[in-house]
């Protein structure tokens, strides 16, 4: 089923000679597929092909544009066991979390589906006529988002269905109306050749332009830098390591014509422990954070990386909690070995840092390329004045850094990098007394969550997935929930344009009845 | 009234040793006033004031900073005509223009201050908590646009007013809750220090904190450069040459935390001129054209620098008629003696290209500063082969390509960079005989006219001011209307947080009665 080749529109090719396989990272051992690397020309057909695409692709009607999408979802689901074996294979996850992850993907999908038939995405604003005004008339003016162009999506590492493939990224850009060009993760491109299977049927039946959607190979940098520098590519959606994205991030912006790009990066999500919130549920929270902290083995963009809290008995007593509860977890496995090995480097790096006790680490026997969870503590001085102790250590690893004060924690949150989300564990109204500590937070982060975890994102229209440099590469975009379709979209103005001639989003009669800005006022009502 | 010293918050200051004069274009002498560049000591204290502001000034109410920007157009119009006075005497703009220039930048900040109080600008979008939600809860998620930052706002050099020190950028921005630094355009410091003065007073008497609003003067490119690479900058907005804005550009990218930079730059505003709206119009066209390109010296981005028939017998006339028009017109004064020079420089290189004839140049004696208006014809193959035809000649200047079919009129609409606008001039359904012309220029543009010229930006919700690189920096964003806005926000979302502590627009109560999605849906209803 799986037969290694780049998909250029429907077609499977393989014309060059750099080949590679992918690692079943439970049994340690190489799988049996042979993946062909996307060639230079290979890449030039490809994007020259998402470029004619688009012509036709653009204009295709909302309903459409759903109807490719829900097919997607039942392509996707319609492949069955064999997808989700290939997931676990190539991923190490377990069955229950591919099955999830599916979930998740399918219901992007209809979201985005769903905002199409509804219509009223396109943020249509229309400002009539006035003739008569003086000294000059005023003309029709009418504005909706339309797509930018071909958008290439690098597949991640850590989720090879919801931000792979079919993922979020290329979910929002083919309900923009962009072309997809998918640069497959190298980890998991058995599963991307299936789900890219299934895009392109769905494509098919809905009667989709050929090039609407194609699937490239790339071990290494060359087949993504190629695609990020073509001319033609209009966009980059990429979901993954700070380095990765930023390399992306600097080449779109040396283009001649530079391009967006959005890339979701590092964070370590930093998790505000306030005093009072340990003194009757210091137990709960150590449970919850020691699940937080090594669900999917520590492999998530929100996964807690650093706690702050003031020093104290209460603190003392929770870290003695955390570390009890992480340490009777049963290690799980990592995605690759070479994940497993830059986990490694990473926690003995901080661990080896003055200062620095460890106070959990999984001490039994463990797989080849399973981690071995791991808790450190510092004070807050020596985390300050320690620029390493921040760097995000991808995998089932935290560390409690306990302060002496407010002030010494606010100089702490106001020293980090941006980060994706912020949570604050608060007994009742305590927080009141932490306004300052809020305000930082607030500066630093695209999310902010009272006495929960920051892992388990909510896919809706109020979530965010980003956040301030480097969570991403764009604070002003989200990769997640429905706006998510704002980063391939640009607003376009037709001035003194006929009736019969404007899209229907922008015509009087407003024949899909979505809501509109008429002069000013949203309506849904159409102009007489 | 002029001191020749930057303002740092509401103080005048001029410590530095650089000085420089502006220039009157009419009179071509230097001004009396003596200016002083900011020195890097200075810069430094106004970027700190306003990241001190930001704190501040990002939790002030759409209420109270819809005060201040009322308060500015109150002041603005207090200054009364020495405003115009020194307008004029920097730019060599008539009277007239500084009339309208002044009343579209209180328009401007009087639509910001608007739409602060009717408030749904900050698209609210709020999903309820489910908490019986299968296999996991949902948990309640609201989010809101929050500001970026402080904003550097470089003024333009063609709009002294309107996009300049108080103009689209710096209403925008003080609308999002963004403090602003405006370096100084160095062609009229002295209107800027008066209009920067109305800003000051505005904030003091609207109770703004100290630094929220900042001018600093510069000559070259090294108090600008020092401001975009700051790390207290959080983003950027230019109005001017693709030179400069690119240099911008590429500074804020390769920033350790890169900031966007919105900056709207070179225009050549293509007008298609189908054959059979030359039949009946031919001179209505001919003397519209002939005051479009010539208006404000053609010192405007919207200036159509090209015109694009099909050659026949009624393109041949209508260039006779154009040229005959363009010629009655008197020659007016360009900004500066540097933009005069630049106008005759383009000009020249243009008129010497092989195949290009000259149909109307006014031959009269002109003063120093005056640009001699100019209209060039070429064939279409011609301009085809030849990349310099299609470079921007900022002033009253045009090119008209005679195309020989409708193949080659597309080519070369295909070839162009991005634009601010296209125009299209048709006689009745004409225009549904050319789709695949109105679908290129689509891909072009970011605003379509029919029937019209593209000069004269309206200022209203509907406008997209911007487009395709080089017409701006990110098309997905416009300079102009209300919509402005969005350059400097990002979403922001709170989760399981608590009511009383969320920001008005997003409590169940909706105390603002401001639109609000809803678990999907537009209300300005309250969550009981």
């Amino acid at each position: 089923m799986i037969t290694g080749k780049n998909y250029i529109g429907s077609q499977l090719v393989a014309s060059g000679t750099k080949t590679f396989k992918t690692i079943n990272p439970q049994l340690n051992i190489e799988n049996d597929w042979t993946f062909t690397e996307a060639t230079q020309a290979e890449i030039e057909k490809t994007v020259a092909l998402a470029d004619q695409a688009f012509k036709v692709y653009k204009n295709c009607s909302g309903k459409e544009k759903a109807a490719f999408l829900n097919a997607i979802a039942d392509e996707i689901l319609a492949i069955g066991d064999p997808l989700l074996e290939i997931y676990c294979t190539e991923s190490g996850l377990p069955r229950g979390r591919a099955e999830g992850e599916r979930g998740r993907t399918i219901f992007q999908l209809l979201s985005f589906a769903d905002m199409l038939m509804e219509g009223s995405w396109v943020e249509a604003t229309l400002d009539t006529a006035v003739p008569g005004r003086q000294p000059l008339p005023k003309e029709d003016l009418r504005k909706m988002l339309v797509p930018i162009g071909p958008i290439v999506v690098f597949g991640s590492s850590n989720f090879p269905f919801a931000f792979s493939t079919a993922g979020g990224d290329t979910a929002s850009a083919l309900a923009a109306g962009c072309p997809v060009i998918v640069k497959s993760h190298s980890m998991h491109i058995g599963t991307g050749e299936m789900v890219a299977s299934a895009v392109i049927k769905a494509a098919q039946k809905t009667n989709m332009p050929e090039g609407v959607f194609s699937n490239l190979i790339g071990s290494g940098v060359v087949v993504g830098g190629a695609l990020v520098s073509h001319p033609l590519v209009k966009g980059v959606g990429f979901t993954g390591s700070i380095k990765g994205g930023r390399a992306l991030y600097d080449l779109a912006a040396q283009r001649p014509e530079p391009i967006p790009v959005f890339a979701e990066m590092g964070s370590i999500n930093p998790v505000v422990i306030l005093p009072k919130a340990l003194e009757n549920e210091s137990q709960k929270w150590a449970s919850t954070y020691a699940g937080s902290i090594t669900m999917g083995t520590g492999q998530f963009c929100t996964n807690p990386g650093l706690l702050l809290g003031i020093k104290g008995e209460s603190l003392t007593r929770f870290i003695s909690e955390l570390s009890a509860e992480i340490e009777k977890i049963a290690p799980s496995c990592m995605l690759h070995p070479s994940i497993k090995a830059d986990f490694n480097q990473g926690k003995e790096l901080l661990k080896s840092q003055n200062g620095v006790l460890t106070v959990a680490e999984y001490k039994g026997e463990i797989a080849p390329n399973y981690a071995s969870q791991t808790l450190l503590t510092v004070d807050g001085k020596t985390f300050l004045e320690n620029e390493t102790l921040s760097h995000e250590v991808f995998g089932p690893f935290s560390i409690i850094v306990q302060c002496d004060d407010e002030v010494q924690l606010v100089s702490i949150i106001n020293q980090l990098d941006g980060q994706l989300t912020a949570t604050i564990l608060s007994e009742g109204s305590e927080i009141k007394n932490y306004v300052s500590v809020i305000a930082s937070l607030q500066n630093r982060v695209g999310r902010l969550i009272m006495n929960g975890v920051p892992t388990g994102v909510e896919v809706c229209p109020s979530m965010i997935h980003g956040g301030p440099y480097p969570a991403s590469s764009d604070s002003r975009f989200t990769a997640v929930g429905i706006h998510a379709v704002k980063r391939w979209v640009r607003p376009f103005s037709f001035q003194n344009w006929p009736n019969d001639l404007l899209p229907t989003e922008l015509q009087n009669e407003n024949p899909l009845g979505i809501f509109r800005s008429v002069n000013n006022k949203q309506t849904s009502l159409p102009i007489v």
